[in-house]
């Protein structure tokens, strides 16, 4: 990543918390030459951050000078706060009072909670706004930080009633110097969103990886990508993620009640499978899944089924998968998605391949014709 | 794939239901040179499935010379019944008296309902064994088949009490000569796997997608790997998933109290997010679907984090990824696991790779000498 020009933020920039988020935007900014300094409750998270270039230690200033004059040496244009989601608002609040000339923004993944709290302390929130970078990882930490974290992720700002023009301009500034694509809505509506697209896909995968607890693992041995697809977040950190629970409790609840009223049906249909009009009570949810996942865009914000598939199968040695694209590539086309399929402890793998659909009919020839096998 | 000396099938074979699977076990068994035959109750798709190389078709020969005639003269040594699940029983107890001779085994996703039906008809059952190949796709008829459908994928064989030795033996010979590994459990034991790995995952995935009906396209264009992966399965096709959920009704709705049982929980948990106790129980959830997930067996049989992931920016130009794998194929690590990660409307792609953990410092020092962006 370069120095770019057209770049809003200038500087200097204090981030506070220094996890896997703030420490990566420590490096974005520092990367592009904007003075930057970390801080975190845990000495140690703070000088790991540091470490890595994220940014200079604010607690070691501190030492030196004393804490009101190394709030006046900083004189921070921008506060980034990077803090859990349960102490945002207080941060937010502290940050606006320490730093009066500067603009703070927070990337909780939570927004409408941050705002009221932030309303009831009558804290100056023409300097704040909330945002959230929808880059979460599975790891977390300073060391797992990357400058190139945001990079083409959407950055979502919450302008409120309150908020002054420049505040705006450098909190967007923040998300495209760090490659990232903005959007804006209201923290209602962001956090109802969330809620709905990842949220409770957590708590939908979360309770489905619960029912394997018990299951025999030669049954599990039997599990097919389906299974790995649906539960693969169910893995993530319960920490993390009771507090964003908590602090989106209705939005999620009152997506859940959705979720339950349609489970309710579906097991009293299952319950008596051939009473009348059970399959068409089948058929209907599944109707219902179909057009929900219909919507979701595909990789370039087009509808999903923009692109073709096809499977190829490969030989489970170094450089396999590597050649087939290598050929695809030699034969023109481009790659738009690709996943590898599972199998159960054999020495052949299957590599499913996006591509146009134009393109699809020729290259299933190009490959058969170089001695590659589709599966489908 | 070529004959394989070592094949426990040698013919003749008669399929009935030339659907993707029927298709692909005929097709699978003809390149080996078996004599096989195919039928359907639609006569475009057995004349398509005949035209791609699936087999002869049945009905052409009966046309010609009868139906008596034309079961005496192919006088198959096994019959596999490749119909829909609600007309397999019918379609077996058939076949077992069309074809007094033969082996007959039925490949339908359900088995203790079809297993019940026959004994009902009094059928001879010394001849019949169910099985089950576990390579469904997402397609289906029989332009969709492929003989290698079946390689490397486990196929589940259902013993019963009342099933000879030679029909056993002609089952696992169909599985292992297409390919399969051959995977043994009762008809019970079977139906309550699949629900649990394969049906209720469906249920949860068209649960969850059904909720995204009424979402606007634009907050659904800030959707994540998470809301892909857990909805991909709600795609599924309705008319098939009616069958298969009505026919394994008991034990999916017996999980689905367990899933119930937990969102009710968790629901009241989320109406009352500050009450004592409320966080406990949302990291207990969390939790146990961190449990239940480390329990999937991964690509080798190994635990699931037998692999280290690193994630790679790459531009989104053709020829990109295969680069990338190459160079890495060059430094001497092989691909696990790969998925491709989406971003919305932009030119970055992000490839995550899994390799062994002993590998993966190198390799990310190596591509980063290389001029690769390692995100992860």
């Amino acid at each position: 990543m370069h120095r770019n020009s057209a770049a809003t933020v200038s500087g200097p920039v204090l981030v506070i918390g220094s996890g896997l988020l703030g420490a990566s935007v420590g490096l974005g900014l520092s990367v592009q030459g904007v003075e930057t300094w970390v801080s975190d409750i845990s000495p140690t998270t703070e000088a790991v951050a540091a470490d890595i270039g994220a940014g200079r230690s604010l607690a070691r200033l501190v030492e030196q000078v004393g804490p009101e004059s190394a709030r006046a040496d900083i004189d921070p244009q921008l506060v980034v706060v990077a803090t859990p989601p349960d102490v945002a608002a207080h941060t937010v609040a502290q940050a606006l009072e320490d730093y009066p000339q500067a603009a703070v923004v927070d990337i909780a993944s939570v927004k409408e909670p941050v705002l009221l709290a932030l309303r009831e302390t009558g804290a100056d929130l023409s300097r704040y706004i909330g945002t959230h970078p929808m880059s979460g990882r599975e790891k977390s930490g300073p060391v797992a930080a990357r400058g190139e974290l945001f990079m083409s992720r959407p950055w979502v700002i919450c302008e409120h009633d309150d908020v002054a023009p420049e505040t705006v301009r450098l909190a967007r500034g923040l998300a495209t110097d760090l490659g990232a694509n903005v959007a804006t809505m209201d923290v209602q509506e962001h956090d109802a969103t969330v809620a709905l697209i990842s949220h409770v896909p957590q708590v939908m995968s979360s309770l489905l990886a619960s029912r394997l607890r018990e299951t025999p693992l030669e049954s599990l041995s039997l599990a097919g990508q389906g299974l790995r697809d649906t539960t693969r977040i169910a893995a993530s950190d319960p920490g993390l993620w009771v507090q964003i629970l908590s602090a989106n409790a209705r939005p999620v609840v009152e997506t859940l009640y959705g979720v339950r009223e349609d489970l309710n049906r579906l097991i009293a249909t299952l319950e008596r499978p051939t009473a009348d009009g059970a399959r068409l009570d089948i058929a209907e949810l599944m109707t219902e899944g179909n057009d929900g996942v219909a919507r979701i865009p595909g990789k370039h914000g087009g509808a999903p089924k923009a692109f073709s598939a096809l499977t190829v199968l490969v030989d489970d040695t170094p450089g396999q998968i590597a050649r087939l694209l290598a050929e695809v590539g030699e034969i023109g086309v481009n790659v738009e998605d690709m996943r590898m399929e599972h199998s159960q402890g054999q020495p052949v793998g299957m590599v499913e391949i996006s591509v146009v659909p134009t393109a699809r009919d020729g290259l299933v020839h190009e490959l058969t014709e170089r001695g590659w096998k589709i599966a489908e």
